[in-house]
């Protein structure tokens, strides 16, 4: 029953105008992003995905994926002829890079694409999802034998990729780990333990599946320091590049869990299976992490897909279901009732969900943005301040990201009324799907103390420096015209309650870090708020250039500006008392004895 | 694999020290609440809800509910059992009027016992729930011959009882029902038509159930205005009491829903079913809304059920399962991690859970003694203001306690890491549950605007008065103990915003009525922030006291004090933020032409 279509010309306006692709054309990397190929991914992808994904999203989600006694998983029904279709139109290697067979298109482009696919159908995105992760993971430390072994076949989409972490006992903190590699004569390496969790484990969409597994060598100390990461075939590779025979590793059982039901989650169990160091010993953290920041950004991503497709179903609600009369009076009287849309708490509920998803849309590209020019720039300093600046909105693009699009998803829910509570309706299916996200990949509280106890502290807080420097910059270069003035306005306060809030950190961090822990997620959001918001002065200032110049839809562009007032009367106030809770620091959170959280 | 234990200590700490039931006790209404008897109702009742309800609250939304062919539906195993032993040790009379069979007992302690019944098990305390309205329904306008036939054995438990009012097209908008009555030669009616989403609709637990419905009479204005009320039972029951035939009224399906998957939801077809007018003709919403706000209450109080059982299973699972070290050194560096329960963010959630339920728990309790107050106090203005109070209060106990409630399960499986995911976890039920709070009896945006378009505005804002007075006077009162002034300082402060929100809509309002629709849901959010914030300074004031007294474990007072800083130094803050998103106005939440929610 829902619908889904992909926001080509929204994401058409962030490319141009907040990420100014064409001011990139010339520059290492992005020679393949030439206007008509741009266009061409947007409109083919969005209609493939449109087309062959969503369909499949709420049946996907109703059957499930299914283990049989042998351990072999099936996906549901139409995924396996959907991810066929996937790889033959080429979706599967469109940010890779071309050694191996990718089309190398920017990251930004192929994270446009990415967004649309997880609107289409999350649970499907994922399988191309952490393949990409277990390709990103070779390519920055494989050998080059395993490189020429697993990267084509991963990149074409032939094969898929797994990222094996966690254990019963062990999630955030991989110093747990008890999964252990013993050498083996010829250079490999058995393993053998347990891993849970496993996104996309086993399943029948590709012929082989490609393991990154982490887990202990004798001897290793019993911390982080002592994991290294191997690679682990499902069917073993034979020197020419054919299949040989099963490793031993199989899927013990499928996970059931509140959503993503068309992704198998498997318990993978290793029985002294086959695997191969993956650079060097006891420095698969470092690899792995290679893998997390691009996931994490995966991840943000998932939160903006998803409350972008609920938000579209709940304007098509709110436009069709009549209930009530308009505050003002009847303003369709010849029917019996107004459409939900004449509600102002219908609106505040859209007009939120609408302000932060353009909002996120334009911080995730600009992010990817980051990404390609840490890469590629051939300035090092403009490498640099993009490493900095995506390092630092990486936790809150993953955290903010997907909190936001929980609770959008939940709003959205509940502009259904109770329609939104019936399986039917597919809005149920968009809450629980969106609430993963802000679990894996570690959760939201675990990217805010990566954020506040490590991005913010390196290198002397460059990275949150270059980035107060970049809004400041932002509102100085506003245009003067009224309506950007007033949200500038908003904005320039928001950012004073972030460098407060910053300030508060850094002179009592120092005497008790648990003050800076006890306010990390409030600072995660705050931040978020800010980032967002300079976004939204980036949109606005466009949308009243673009405006005076006469060069697209002026009613697209109104509800540009109309948006960002929102965004600066409605959400940015949050960030005072979010960074009053920040000031609050430490002591009433952790001021009570364990034993007294329940009373006896 | 979760665990639940009634929190029966701090019941009873509410119920002497906030509630002040002992002051009540030779009053009308409160003679059979002894403390011998309220002890045993608490212990007692909570011992059977923890041993019998709540083992089946898993599997019950595991199995959930089956209809067979011929329309019957089964409940889950087991609690057609429970449900028999519910009845026969008498727990479903505790509240009843005497005069039906009931115990009489004030409305606070049956408030406290529901508590108890919904964290264990929600879908089942659904079945006696509504019950309890269609009693409060014929109890207010049931004929003499109604009462005597129906409420004798809906008191006793042996029969169930149902409210009927939503219909494919018609939720909110009462006015456009379309089930039709038809009187007929013997003075009853003939019911034609279909309603959904019908709680408890058909079930295996009583012998019979009597639906009261919302239809329209031949003739009636196509308006609110011409809707009846009338009491249609499964099966005809006999002038000698006895049952007869089978009534033509039946269950058509039964919802698929996000959870509450124990209680039958079901759309419900009436093909000329008998039935009798309740009350007067087109006099239908009167008696429904004596039924709705008993039941909104009940609602809300199911956010805090919900929330108190996830909450429990936050704390124990956050003192049990260990990763990473605290920020300020190894907590127990025998072990090789220590419990969660060191992470300030972990803390922060935990704290926040347990601040906001046990405020709600007090406000909960508080206002179901406005209810008892209300109807029963002999002092005609006592009785208004208990009134003026309840009504004011009844949107926001629901709406602020069940957007809360929603947001405790939410984070307490956020506690859970991944393991949160998992159905067998029990976490992720908590969250589905909890989610349909917020939509029924009236989806939180229409608390909201009940509260703010009808409540405020009554007798000259009488109530919004009498609330306001009240804090200042508790703010007045409070003891000069110095955590207590620091707090009271917080909550002076957040009443300003609501005086402030208040004036401006009373400034503004007139002009616009948008202006006060696009705030009401901050509104009612700021003075549920400030209701329970009102509840802990009475806490902390009487912790003090207590203290000071030597009358209870220190211990138990100190964590009091503890978590009533952390309400105000956490979530009071917000309360700004809320004054100046309601002050911002309607202006950016109407502005987009409907057109323009989606670029073309």
């Amino acid at each position: 029953m829902p619908t889904y279509t992909p926001p080509v010309r929204d994401t058409r306006f962030v490319l141009e105008h907040i990420v100014g692709l064409q001011g990139h054309a010339g520059q290492p990397g992005f020679e393949g992003a030439t206007p008509d190929v741009v266009d061409a991914v947007l409109e083919e992808g969005g209609r493939f995905v449109a087309e062959v994904l969503f369909p499949l999203n709420h049946s996907g989600d109703q059957e499930g994926c299914t283990r049989h006694p042998d351990g072999s998983v099936t996906t549901p029904a139409g995924f396996k002829d959907a991810y066929r279709q996937f790889v033959e139109s080429g979706w599967a290697t469109l940010g890779n890079h071309p050694d191996y067979g990718g089309q190398g298109m920017p990251h930004v482009i192929s994270t446009a694409f990415q967004e649309y696919m997880i609107a289409s159908n999350m649970a499907f995105a994922m399988y191309p999802g952490l393949t990409h992760g277990a390709i990103a993971a070779l390519t920055a430390a494989g050998s080059p034998e395993q490189k020429a072994t697993y990267l084509p076949k991963l990149v074409s989409g032939e094969w898929g990729g797994t990222m094996n972490l966690t254990e019963p006992q062990c999630g955030t903190d991989l110093g747990l780990i008890r999964t252990r590699a013993e050498p083996q004569a010829d250079g490999s390496w058995a393993i053998t333990g347990t891993k849970i969790f496993i996104s996309s484990g086993e399943h029948d969409l590709t012929e082989n599946i490609i393991h990154l597994v982490l887990a202990k060598t004798p001897g290793a100390p019993d911390s982080s320091k002592g994991i290294s990461l191997f690679v682990v075939p499902k069917i073993m590779v034979e020197g020419d590049g054919s299949l040989g025979a099963r490793n031993a590793v199989s899927c013990g059982s499928i996970e059931h869990k509140m959503g993503i039901h068309a992704n198998s989650t498997c318990v993978m169990n290793y029985d002294g299976a086959t695997g191969w160091l993956v650079g060097e010993e006891m420095r698969g953290l470092t690899a792995m992490f290679v893998m997390m920041n691009a996931a994490r950004l995966g991840v943000g991503l998932q939160g903006l897909g998803v409350a972008e497709v609920a938000y579209q179903n709940g304007v098509a609600y709110a436009r069709d279901r009549r209930q009530g009369r308009a505050l003002t009076g009847a303003r369709e009287p010849a029917e019996k009732a107004d459409p939900l849309l004449v509600h102002p708490d219908v609106r505040r509920m859209l007009m939120e969900a609408k302000a932060l998803t353009e909002g996120l849309r334009a911080l995730c590209l600009w992010g990817a943005l980051q990404v390609d020019l840490e890469h590629k720039a051939v300035d090092d300093s403009e490498r640099q301040t993009a490493a900095d600046l995506i390092g630092l909105l990486t936790p809150v693009i993953k955290g903010f990201g997907t909190d936001m699009g929980y609770r959008i998803a939940t709003d959205m829910q509940q502009v259904f009324g109770g329609h939104g509570y019936i399986a039917e309706w597919g809005m149920e299916q968009y809450v629980r799907d969106a609430r993963i996200a802000m679990i894996y990949e570690g959760t939201n509280g675990v990217q805010a103390m990566d954020l506040v106890g490590r991005k913010l502290a390196q290198h002397g807080g460059r990275a949150i420096q270059a980035f107060m420097t970049l809004v400041t910059r932002k509102l100085a270069d506003a245009p003067a015209d009224a309506a950007v003035a007033a949200y500038a306005a908003q904005l320039k306060e928001a950012l004073g309650d972030l460098q407060s809030a910053t300030l508060w950190f850094l002179a009592n961090g120092m005497k008790n870090p648990e003050h800076v822990g006890a306010g990390a997620v409030p600072y995660m959001h705050l931040l978020g708020l800010v980032a967002t918001g300079a976004m939204w002065l980036d949109m606005a200032a466009a949308a009243v250039r673009l405006k005076a110049a006469d060069g697209e839809d002026a009613a697209f562009l109104d509800a540009k500006l109309v948006t960002a007032r929102f965004y600066g009367e409605r959400l940015l106030p949050r960030t005072a008392s979010l960074r009053r809770e920040i000031e609050g620091g430490a002591d009433a959170v952790m001021a009570l004895p364990p034993a007294l959280f329940l009373a006896a």
